[in-house]
């Protein structure tokens, strides 16, 4: 039995390293991805028998390749260890979810547009890139805590001030954190500045004061982070060449010392025969 | 009575070294703050006497915090001399002044808002982030000086030529200063133009090496300070790794040169005997 | 007959590398492109005649211009492996299509408009400037992809949720995207955000964690490039200058190592007359 | 007759180079700036005769002082010589026509304004910070140029389809520029674009095409001179030190070349003797 099981599993071991089966994956994801687009045009509603069948047809082929690669593994729990998997396996367990004319149909939906995040996991530039991005991710944390400290300030401050001229903008401290976001992204601000000047003339001081302070610190921000990968280039070079360089120097030296050692000996001998 | 007090200061500095306090601080900060946001909303007066409570326990508490790290200091004067402790004691006697229906309510709130600034002087990350912002700020005095003589000459042109075109818009120099930065970050500033446009046909002239101008020096103040903070790392590098090759070769060379000597040395030796 | 041809072919090589020939070219393809600016404007009707002789004129200058450099080729096929001169041959090409009131009347104006782009063919700085250009094209592609991946999930939940809420804003896929495409350059977002607020109150947070997403990413590929740039350049200047110091002391060591055996052979000589 | 005059140019030359001359050449500067603005305000008719005072005060002042500085020049061809002079001269010389209510009002309070950038002649670091403003501007010269041709070529086609559609938008070349600049800064660029998708529904391509090319090449030219700077900076920072290293290495190769001339000659001198 185990001997059948393990024949099987070479199969689709050899299956998945196969270029072909990975583009033929790649084709469906974006087949799949395309189908669920297409839903959310009204005239696919003649093709809808059509759709069935390939939507059908989509959701059997993750489960059987899903299926195929935890059996390739030699343990189930190797399968679970790598995040990409568990993310692929949460989205074919979320297609297996019967659609019914419920409130279940929207999640199920919405669950399985995220398949097409697989093209990532599945695209090795993909997966370089979003490592990148995730490394980049605690460099920006507390530049973000402080912009929130900022936000939240501001915000307090607007609420208080402004609540009873604009309910809608400035109600409460979340609305205004909002509206405070709105300013930030330049988007229409001067409309909400010229509503609370009628009643505060000065309080184009507030706005300006935010807006600089937001654009000084993201400035800061980006420039922080360039240089931050910059060094870290430097580093890894030096470590790789610069380091190599330092080390000839050193070898140099101690070289020219045994040369010096060598010489002194010498010049013992003659004058000791002279 | 002297040693007494001393113990009860070390008592004091353990406890403001203590991870623990420093944990237990940072959270009433947040508390705190939450408790300013909490009070604009409007159903939050149900829970008026509970909140009012919670606001005595904060301002105790940090009415106590800082006693202990003034007590913590040798002497008053050190306590003061570091700018976060001013903040810190001017925020916590700020929030001393009772809180009556009068017009300084508003103003005590306020001030009690920024206490949620002292996570920047608890968090060391905060700290050296402010720092950073800080160190920056020189560098950008005479960008925004130029940058204000470009707005000033901007606005007595806009406002001899609009003010009669929109008084609201270009009524006097300072409102059109607050114009030309809504221009300057692209706000329905196409309406302005075509306002003004009705009776100068080539004022678009006059927005476009605006914002030609004002985006040229941003642009060029950015790639200054990258340039600015880039060229004092790479000072720093060489001080502490390239100074040492370049030391390297200079003991390199003297080591060869004295090896030039010993030889010319040995030479006369040998040619004397000959 | 031969040998005619060549002296004619001569002669049109060396008309091709005169400055003053080029100097008119591009004289006249500026001309070309006014023309066909002007005749955007409702007064030139007046000038129509003397238009249309110019006109003419431009189209055969340049046709006579391509057949001169297709003469000054050896072999027809030469010309063609350039992809600059493709793209001249097709605009006189289309130039040469007659000028009915029919609907190619537009086709034909509209490849006009492409002639300007001969500027770029013809000053050797905006050639450089456009091969820069591409060369960054690949760099962009799977941050463009990973873009389009996020547009594209962000876009079918946006669909399925919004789209009976504002049929023109978020009516398919397709439209969302463009939507999205909006918000992404922070314009009037809030008014797209404030209409699918009032069904969807939570809403908020599709737009944020999009706005992020986008700028987050834009962000890592602006600093992904200027990174890139700058390794291809520092490692370019190490083979031009760099690999030379590292060469220097290798080749420093050796002849290092050379003195070395030649002091052992000499103290082996005068040990053994000792 | 020549000593006197010589005696007061060395007077006036001193007074030149004073601080306290200069901090009050700079104080009466920012004056004059605030009194050209100051005449924006409605209110300020009723100070009009101390205005009036004041004002030509600050012009007999500026008259006075650009003399003193021509009269401490050795010749009055080098006072011409500097771009700063020739500034300072047309603007006391503007300053001196005679205020009636004619149409000359305007000019001559206009080219007052224009006194403030005087404070630039005047502070050291803003010259500096014009200086590099002024050359980075050949760098950003042929992007210009290759923005000006996408822009030429998308109003041309802009102006030929939309032109019936809003005449206002897209009458001619040069209104359509100026439309395409809007949509370049995000400026209401969807409103645009949705009238015109009522005739042309492809027309989405035309705006994102245009607005990827141009957002494509703006950060291109961004990254350009950023790297353009740097570039020119540790070329520099070679001169200084690196040059010095390689030198230092090269030295060092002929110093060892000595030494085996020098043991060559030795090893010589001890095989002829045994």
């Amino acid at each position: 039995m185990s001997s059948v099981f393990e024949a099987w599993r070479d199969r689709f071991e050899r299956l998945r390293a196969n270029k072909l089966f990975e583009t033929a994956v790649i084709a469906i994801i974006i087949i799949s991805a395309l189908l669920i687009g297409a839903k959310t045009y009204e005239e696919t509603n003649r093709f809808q028998q059509w759709l069935l069948v390939l939507d059908v047809a989509v959701t059997v082929f993750f489960l059987v390749e899903i299926l195929i690669r935890m059996a390739a593994e030699r343990r189930l729990r190797d399968f679970f260890r790598r995040g990409w998997n568990i993310f692929d396996f949460l989205i074919v367990t979320a297609s297996l979810i019967p659609l019914d004319d419920s409130e279940m149909v929207l999640l199920a939906r919405l669950l399985r547009i995220f398949r097409v995040l697989r093209l990532v996991s599945m695209i090795p530039e993909l997966r370089l890139l979003m490592a990148a991005l995730v490394k980049s991710i605690p460099r920006m944390g507390y530049v973000a805590l402080l912009m929130f400290i900022i936000f939240y300030i501001y915000a307090a401050i607007g609420s208080f001030l402004f609540a009873d001229i604009d309910e809608f903008l400035w109600g409460n401290i979340s609305i205004a954190m909002l509206t405070l976001f709105r300013i930030a992204t330049f988007e229409d601000w001067t409309d909400v500045m010229y509503a609370t000047q009628e009643v505060y003339a000065w309080s184009w001081i507030y706005y300006l004061t935010f807006i600089f302070l937001t654009a000084f610190i993201f400035l800061n921000m980006m420039i922080g982070i360039v240089l931050d990968v910059m060094q870290k280039e430097s580093v890894q070079m030096e470590i790789e060449s610069g380091e190599g360089e330092a080390a000839e120097l050193h070898g140099l030296r101690s070289d020219v010392r045994e040369l010096r050692d060598q010489l002194t000996r010498m010049e013992a001998l003659l004058e000791r025969r002279s």
